[in-house]
C-alpha cells in the first residue's frame, strides 16, 4: 500500500484534517491498531468481518457537472457503506484508491477528501488507507470493512412466497433531483439534495435485524432492478405495486407537473439507498411501529415462470452519471 | 457491491473456474461464510485483520506491451499480497475492482481472471468479490485482507542504529528483465520472467517473524527508495552497499554486457518484491541459516542529518509501465 502522487502531501494533509477534526473521531475507539503509512493496516479483532467494495468512475457512475468534489467524496462513502447497512454490519474501516486526472487541482483533491471525512464521521468509520495515482478520469475505488451482526446475516436469496416486500423510505426522489439538475431547475433544491446526499440507512438496518428480517438489499439500481435480484436469487416471482398514498408528495407534484405516472417513476428510479426487504406481513406490522415511513412495495409469490410482475413503464432505468 | 458490465458473465464464469479448479481451493477452509453475489461478503472471525490495497493502472503501473492479460492478473495479485507478507500476515481474501476498456475482448478479461486465479491458488487466498466497470484504460484496484501474526507486527519505523539492513533475495533482475523486453532481447527469458512473475515472499516472512525481526518492507520502489522509507520512519541514516559476491550472476553479466555498474543497478531497481529488513547482525547470522540467499545491503546509523548514504547513481528510478 503506497501513496505515490504529486498530491501526496494533500492526502497527508487531509488525513490529518480528518483525524484531528473531532475528538470523537472513531480512531479513538481503537479499531486501527496500526494506522496507514506502512505496507498494511492492522485492525482489532473482527468477529464477523463483512466486506464490500464499490467503484465510482466519472462518466460512468457520476458526472462532475452535477456534483462538487466534496459531494462526490461524501456520496461515494455513503454508497459503499450502504452495502454494510444492507448486511446488518456496522462500519469499521474504509480504504480508498483514487485516480486523479492531471487537470485536477490540489484544492479539488482536498475537497474530495473533505467529503470523505464528512461521510466517515457521519457513520462512525475510520479511514484505513488508500492509494493515489494518475488517471484520465476521476475514479474512486472504495473498500469497506464492517462487523456483522452476531446472529443474523441477511441475504437476497431468502425471500419466501407469502412474504410482503417493503421499503424503508421514499423512492424516486434522487432521480427527480437529477432530472431537476438536468432540466436546470435549481430551485428544486430539496429534490436535488436527495440525489446529491443520500443516506445509508443504518438506523433502519438495526431495526430490521432486531425483527430478524432475513432478506434485505439496498436500492441502488431502482426498485425494479433490485427486486429482480431478490426474485432471481430467491426463486420467487415478485409483483410490484406502490400505493399512491405511500408516494412522497414532492414526487407526486414533480411527476404531475411533467405528466409522468408517479408510481412508475418511483419503481424505475435508482440511487435512493433505502433498504428493500421481505418478511411476513405480521412482522411488518411491528416494524412499521419503529419505521413509520416504511411501506409495502409488492408481494413475493411462488415462481410463475417469470420473476417480475410490474406496471409497464416507458421510463428507462437509472443512468448514473451518463446524462 | 455490484457486478455490472457486459463482461459480467465472464466474471461469473471465471469465478466458477477458480472455485472448481481445485478441491484444495481455500474456500474449502471456510474463510468465506457468504460468497460474493450479495451486497457484501461475510468472512470468519479474523483475530488480527491486516488490510492492504493496491492500484494497477495501464500506462502508470504497467504496460500491455510487456505483459499479457494473464500476467497482469497474476502480477497484480502478487504485488498486493506481497504487502501482507511484509506485514507477517497470511492471506485470507482478495477483492478486485476492474475497469475494462470497451476495446477489451471477453477472452482478454477471462485471461486476467485466469491470472488472478493462479495467484490466489499459489498463495492460498480466496476471492471475496469485486466490481467491473467501463474505463478508458485497463485498471485493477485490489484489496486484500490477511490475518496477522499473533505476537508481532513489523513496522518500517522500527529500525535502530546498529542494525544491519538485509534483503531476502536478488535485486535488479526484474528491471533487467524489463530492459531486455524494451531492448527486444526476448532470449533473456529468465530475466524477463523476474519482471513478469515476481514472487511474494511468504516463506521468508514466516522465518523473519520467528526471529522477531521488527522492521520489514517489501521492495517495490527499489532498494534505495524503500530504504529511504525505513530511514525516514525510523529516524536513522542508512548506508547502502551490496557486496559484488551477493549480486546475482545473471545481473552481473547483464550489466557487464552494457557497461553498467551492477551494484548501482541493483540499488536503483524496483519491482523485485524481496523483503528488506533490519535487525542486529547476530540475529541475521541465524536467519542466514534458514534463508541462505539473504545478504547484507547496508547498515543503520545514528541520524547524521541525511537519511541516505548510497553509491552515486546515474540511473533513474524504476518507471513501472511508463516506458
Amino acid at each position: 500500500m503506497e501513496i505515490k502522487n504529486s498530491v501526496m502531501d494533500e492526502f497527508r494533509l487531509i488525513r490529518r484534517l480528518i483525524a484531528s477534526s473531532k475528538s470523537s473521531y472513531p480512531d479513538s475507539k481503537g479499531f486501527i491498531k496500526v494506522p496507514p503509512g506502512d505496507d498494511a493496516c492492522l485492525l482489532s479483532t473482527i468477529k464477523r468481518p463483512v466486506i464490500t467494495t464499490d467503484t465510482q468512475r466519472e462518466g460512468v457512475h457520476f458526472n462532475r457537472k452535477w456534483l462538487t468534489p466534496e459531494e462526490i467524496g461524501l456520496k461515494a462513502v455513503t454508497v459503499t457503506l450502504s452495502d454494510l447497512a444492507a448486511s446488518y454490519a456496522r462500519p469499521v474501516s474504509l480504504f480508498i484508491n483514487m485516480g486523479l486526472p492531471l487537470s485536477f487541482s490540489s484544492e479539488e483533491a482536498e475537497d474530495i477528501y473533505r467529503g470523505v471525512g464528512i461521510g466517515l464521521q457521519k457513520y462512525g468509520c475510520t479511514l484505513g488507507g488508500g492509494n493515489l495515482s494518475d488517471s484520465d478520469h476521476l475514479s474512486l475505488d472504495l473498500f469497506a470493512i464492517g462487523e456483522g451482526h452476531d446472529f443474523i446475516f441477511p441475504l437476497r436469496s431468502l425471500a419466501k412466497p407469502g412474504d410482503g416486500l417493503f421499503c424503508t423510505g421514499p423512492l424516486g426522489l434522487a432521480r427527480a433531483g437529477l432530472e431537476a439538475l438536468q432540466q436546470n431547475h435549481p430551485h428544486d433544491q430539496n429534490l436535488i439534495s436527495f440525489f446529491k446526499s443520500p443516506v445509508a440507512r443504518f438506523d433502519a438496518s438495526e431495526i430490521l435485524a432486531n425483527h430478524k428480517v432475513l432478506c434485505v438489499i439496498d436500492i441502488s439500481d431502482g426498485l425494479k432492478g433490485d427486486s429482480m435480484h431478490i426474485a432471481q436469487a430467491s426463486g420467487v416471482t415478485i409483483e410490484l405495486a406502490i400505493d399512491q398514498k405511500d408516494i412522497d408528495p414532492q414526487l407526486i407534484s414533480f411527476c404531475s407537473e411533467r405528466g409522468i405516472p408517479a408510481q412508475e417513476f418511483a419503481i424505475a428510479s435508482g440511487e435512493d439507498y433505502e433498504l428493500l426487504f421481505s418478511c411476513p406481513p405480521e412482522t411488518f406490522r411491528n416494524i412499521k411501529k419503529e419505521i413509520p415511513k416504511a411501506y409495502p412495495v409488492g408481494k413475493c409469490l411462488p415462481f410463475t415462470g417469470k420473476h417480475m410482475i410490474a406496471p409497464p413503464s416507458a421510463l428507462s432505468s437509472f443512468q448514473h452519471g451518463k446524462k
